[in-house]
């Protein structure tokens, strides 16, 4: 998270990947956020490149149109942020892209999803219990 | 995380901030990664000012001197990221500093910290179970 108003995201892609050209190349993309349900087929979309695989086809995974960019959302994912990249200054040296979020959409049925973060070489933290405190921060 | 080598990570800070003039003058900073532990005493230093408080004596947080930079490392924490600043070039528009992280510390006796994540507004995700799957992902 960049800033709230607007919704910013930085994103870094390796160069080497597909995703990386098509966004360079169309400036939009979806970030589907998927939950521990999902984790081997994130595992899977991980380790193929979107060159030679059709990702959908290859791990049962569902596109959906999505409002205000071409690229699809992924039904199964919890939520997901349609993107139009804001600043690519950073893109040539560090692959770190700056999208500002046009729409986000999130499964407003699932109160408590167990999300995943990639630790590093297939290692995933779930997220776990959340605690409130009273805070003046955003 | 922006990089793996150099170890690089982005970070965001208001302007507002005390942390953020102190930063760009001294072109330093540690990063200390709490645990749920120190969750009262983070949400006590997120709505104070180091302009006009001493946290470590209003939160009774140990400062220890760092190795490669001026600022220091708290003890309490489970993890400390000496950083110099490698890029201040987003640093006006977005308040986005690119550090490089010099020499971390961590506790090694903790194999499972209870990270804290701050999901807005006093809210935290504390760090669940790890798991593990083949992947050829860094």
């Amino acid at each position: 998270m960049i800033d709230f108003e607007p919704p910013l995201v930085g994103c870094v892609l390796s160069n080497r990947d597909y995703s990386f050209d098509i966004l360079r190349e169309s400036g939009e993309c979806v970030i589907n956020i998927p939950t521990v349900e999902l984790a081997e087929k994130v595992v899977g979309c991980g380790n193929t490149s979107g060159r030679e695989v059709d990702k959908f086809t290859a791990f049962g995974l569902t596109p959906v149109a999505a409002a205000l960019v071409r690229a699809p959302l992924i039904d199964e994912c919890y939520a997901s942020l349609e993107c139009k990249v804001a600043d690519d200054r950073m893109v040539e040296q560090y692959g770190f892209f700056i999208l500002r979020v046009v729409k986000a959409w999130v499964d407003p049925q699932r109160a408590h999803p167990r999300t995943i973060h990639h630790l590093g070489k297939g290692a995933f933290m779930i997220a776990g219990e959340t605690i409130r405190l009273p805070s003046k921060m955003k």
